[in-house]
């Protein structure tokens, strides 16, 4: 991948999102001793940067891909991402989602004109029902996190960042699936002036963490994080981006998520999701380690559900 | 007061205050049939439009008075207004604060280097509070919507956004005091083409309403809102304004409040206050009358306890 493909794909996917807006605080700015720029993708269309990707992986279909539909498996902010891309570009989206899926993630998805079909809740499940539809209705699958495509869409959120902040000396962004992060890395390679890109992770789904350790992919046993759009593990597609690309991960604590998230509500009047807030959270735990830097992070997303905050 | 004044007021705050920017959603606009745009005061200094008014009227005193500092009695934005207004501009703020105001509005006021004077919870103890700090002190004492400088400065919210959008067939404003829809009507007046002002107003504490309809300041008898920021009543400086500029309030359920404040949450990713969501829940009751006309909202203020949501 080039600097060129990027820039094309920021101009392809153009108009179907946001150009986001850049915000600061001097209040946190004053708490971590550094200049923090946020790139509010919580302000994208249906609330995460997910919109970038789905809409580029889309738009690289062929017409005739196009007229049979896409596919994906996901219950989280790439379901309504794919619903919603697909609907702009007047194409069928199929969304496999686990039975026991909350109604209100089903309900964002149909708000967004995607096709529902259930399964029962284990990954086995969910990648026959995708294959079957693949096959009855020659449907293209699209991976949330593992496709170049994706991982294009999704860098030109720091594209944009590094456009409007040229001297960037670190941009943070959380990682999950590995689609943002290894995004951001390139954009960051190729249009930051030695511009650093730092994960945030929730120790409880360390896997990232632990695969740039080991050199290999490595899997969580558990996923038990408040952050619940992380709980997804890095694929063969993202991880040599990131191993080149990304310099360290930063893990936090639940309670630290909670304290990042809850400090952003309050002091900017802006919404994130728990997931968003990670790598603030690890920019807070190290900041002496970043005192007089200029920081880009990217808020990841927007999508809680009002009524079960943690607090 | 003249056109200029209202000019002169806004480039004399401008140092102090954010230009704060105006949002639109494409979904809210779907669901009223209008073209909104939110003044986003949420995001102001403090986070509310009590900055502007509170910086005008410090701005406004001598020399001589400001070394002697300002009093208020208030437990809500104004004294958080105060507090940083003084202390931007070196002025020394006293508070009158009931003793059961909330541990955290009295540590938004320190916080802002406010000194605190508690006093009984009666409106009796509460001036007689502040007269006494008058004479002890020779400290000025600031209304927080009953005051000319005041009015004008709140006004400048609206001025900004009659800047931004020109041609805003209506401006929506909460009424509590009366502070904001005053000086917003007069910025209407001066700044709008033919620009009506709206008023929004809880059911719970109409007093604005009846009083428009009477010709005369009514009080409630009771202040049983969510909207804790309109509890007050009008004052004999800002009611003629009203009488003669706003074109009508509109009251709503405590319901339609909080389904209002739920909507702008969910959708724009922004955290207003349940005061601020009054005139966009008149808005959407009313919607059918407002259809494909265009419409500012000031959102007022973002500062809610996020340990006490209404959902």
């Amino acid at each position: 991948m080039t600097k060129q493909d990027l820039k094309d794909c920021h101009t392809r996917i153009t108009p179907y999102i946001h150009r986001t807006p850049v915000l600061t605080s001097r209040l946190l700015n004053e708490i971590c001793g550094t200049s923090i720029f946020f790139k509010c993708e919580n302000f994208q269309r249906m609330g995460a940067f997910k919109m970038r990707g789905a809409a580029n992986a889309i738009l690289q279909l062929t017409a005739a891909q196009q007229s049979k539909g896409v596919v994906t498996h996901s219950s989280g902010n790439f379901a309504q991402a794919i619903s919603l891309a697909a609907k702009s570009l007047g194409v069928k989206a199929y969304i496999v989602m686990p039975s026991t899926a909350p109604q209100v993630k089903k309900d964002a998805v149909k708000g967004y004109g995607g096709e529902i079909i259930e399964c029962p809740p284990t990954l086995q499940d969910r990648e026959n029902t995708s294959m079957q539809i693949q096959k009855e209705k020659g449907a293209a699958f699209l991976h949330p996190s593992n496709d170049l495509d994706v991982i294009l869409g999704q860098g030109t959120a720091a594209l944009e960042l590094l456009e409007d902040q040229q001297d960037l000396e670190y941009i943070f962004t959380p990682v999950g699936g590995g689609g943002l992060i290894a995004g951001t890395a390139l954009a960051a390679h190729f249009f930051g002036t030695n511009c650093k890109v730092i994960g945030g992770e929730p120790f409880e789904v360390d896997d990232a963490y632990r695969s740039l350790q080991s050199g290999k992919i490595e899997t969580n046993t558990s996923t038990n994080t408040i952050a619940d759009g992380l709980k997804t593990q890095l694929g063969d597609i993202n991880f040599p981006i990131i191993q080149k690309h990304v310099s360290e991960i930063i893990r936090v604590e639940e309670q630290e998520i909670v304290d990042a998230m809850k400090l952003i509500w309050e002091r900017m009047k802006i919404i994130i999701e728990p997931s968003c807030a990670v790598p603030f959270a690890a920019l807070l735990k190290d900041k002496e380690r970043f005192q007089n830097k200029k920081i880009g992070i990217v808020l990841s997303g927007g999508n809680v559900d009002l009524n079960h905050l943690p607090f």
